[in-house]
């Protein structure tokens, strides 16, 4: 059994002394240690080397104790197994040199064996699991269908995933096919993912909010409950939309076990949106903890405040900054391990 | 009297035969007509001559006969006429060599003399009143003190604007004196449009939606209430905050004459939040005017049903794509005008 099951048991809407905490991306470039992981290793190596992925996964726990660690890796390794190929450029991000717009490039793209081309994320998981001595539960992730379409259409990065929208709007069809294949392999990669041995896994639809939210329903939605009925009967589901809000009640009733909030929604109003009876997980934004290490510790029990400490994870809105000092994120996960 | 009064009487919360439409960023890149004039003259030449500036306002109104017109400009002739220069990058769009990050470069920046600095704009709002010959209402618009603030410390556009919420976060004193800088050229330079013969004003708080409710209230809302304080006395003011839906409330108790919605906050969530009693403008996916002619016109008529005839204009939700046949625009507009 797990130690440390704070985690666990917030998830499952238990009454816990403190919330649990832990902070997205928190594997990740504001720690010194990662960064000399990363002058000598390129990006897909750290993924796919699982002596690197768990030790960086690992990193965070050494330093702050959070209550939950998150395997490193990418939502984007799923388009490379589906024989779409993604790179990772210095000055752009992903870069993914074929996007899809067309039924033969469609065709081109399948749901693959998982354990031929995904092994390395279980054996990072077995060897992270190992590491942690159960001390801490460890989640794994994927990106929601929606947010990898995106990058699959796109071929890289946009604050408006115009041509991604393009495509849905002119060829449904063609959009709705990409978005099943992608679909169908998340869920493969993670029923892998459970029996590697994650006690939790999240997905991310970090571009959700570009929708309106009757697209939402017919883009990215209908493809998440698909994830979350097959994963619900083996595991808690986390779900984080950004800038999906309006989809909050929807997303309360699918049967995941805990929803994540951005910065943009207010406690009380992500309670009342949810029927204040599901675990929500956030809020923090990740640019306040730039402020000075007081302005954070008050920050923190107030939002611990304002979305009470059960049915309740601590977490930012989105991923940790790479320009955050050390000492804020400390202040950050000190001030909620203090709550009382 | 103009004689087009539609969009006036929307303002006025009116009962209307149809709502009145316009679309942000109607005079733009989608027209060939714009292209053409862009290929001669560089963009601030363009802003700055009130001929090309009122030529390229009626543009669209030619084609389509929209309910009102918008004066053609840049929100960021505001900095400029601060003293902090703004450049315009082929490949990178706004650049601001020198971003405010100090006091010392601070002190540089005042509150100018409208009339010297930006009379330009007062030109191109006489000679396009002019030339519309009382037929439709003209808007003027500027940008939120907050968006400006964005640009003028991030040092150009951004997803996250980073560096502009960092120096809120650790410098909040310095944020809220160019804030308040920003702020009064703002209201002086309005003034100096109402002066002119502008028929309405909009406020763009393009970057707002990136703040916490509590960061809005401190670093956008604070400032954009001062603007309405003055201006509401002399003429119809507009506000429109992307990402904002958690300010709505807010808005509709400022004096604001209608308030802008995007596209992710649903016509009745928005109608709720602002208490049914506020005109509302809005908010059609800019992106989804790249669905088929018949798409098109079902969604604007299932838009207008929603938000209702009365106290509405009809709207994207943003600026219109570069990318939007005018065929689909001319669908949109027509759908509105045949609304019963």
């Amino acid at each position: 059994m797990i130690k440390n099951d704070l985690f666990l048991r917030a998830l499952k809407g238990e009454t816990v002394e403190r919330p649990p905490v832990w902070l997205m991306r928190q594997a990740g470039r504001y720690l010194p240690e990662f960064q000399e992981i990363k002058t000598k290793y390129d990006f897909f190596t750290r993924c796919q080397t699982p002596e690197l992925a768990s030790e960086i996964t690992l990193q965070p726990i050494r330093r702050f104790g959070m209550d939950a660690a998150i395997l490193f890796s990418d939502i984007l390794v799923v388009p490379q197994a589906m024989n779409i190929p993604v790179e990772m450029k210095a000055e752009i991000g992903p870069w993914l040199p074929k996007p899809i717009h067309s039924a033969r490039a469609l065709a081109e793209v399948y749901v693959p064996d998982i354990d031929e081309t995904l092994g390395y994320v279980m054996e990072a998981i077995k060897m992270t699991k190992e590491k942690l001595q159960n001390e801490i539960p460890l989640i794994g992730f994927a990106g929601s269908p929606w947010t990898i379409f995106c990058y699959c259409t796109e071929g890289q990065g946009s604050k408006t995933f115009a041509k991604a929208k393009e495509l849905c709007y002119t060829n449904p069809q063609l959009a709705h096919q990409l978005l099943q294949k992608i679909t169908d392999t998340t869920i493969a990669y993670l029923k892998k993912k459970v029996g590697a041995g994650v006690d939790a896994v999240q997905l991310f639809d970090s571009w959700g909010g570009l929708l309106s939210p009757h697209d939402y329903q017919e883009f990215s939605w209908k493809y998440l409950q698909q994830i979350i009925d097959a994963l619900k009967p083996l595991i808690p589901v986390i779900i984080f939309g950004k800038g999906c809000w309006f989809a909050l009640e929807t997303m309360s009733k699918s049967g995941a076990a805990a929803l994540g909030i951005d910065w943009t929604c207010p406690a009380e109003t992500a309670r009342k949106l949810t029927g204040g009876i599901i675990t929500l997980q956030g809020n923090f934004d990740p640019s306040r903890l730039l402020s000075s290490p007081k302005v954070i510790a008050n920050m923190v029990t107030e939002m611990i405040d304002s979305f009470g400490k059960d049915r309740y994870i601590v977490n930012l809105g989105h991923g940790i900054l790479p320009n955050i000092p050390l000492e804020h994120v400390k202040v950050f996960v000190e001030t909620v391990k203090a709550y009382r």
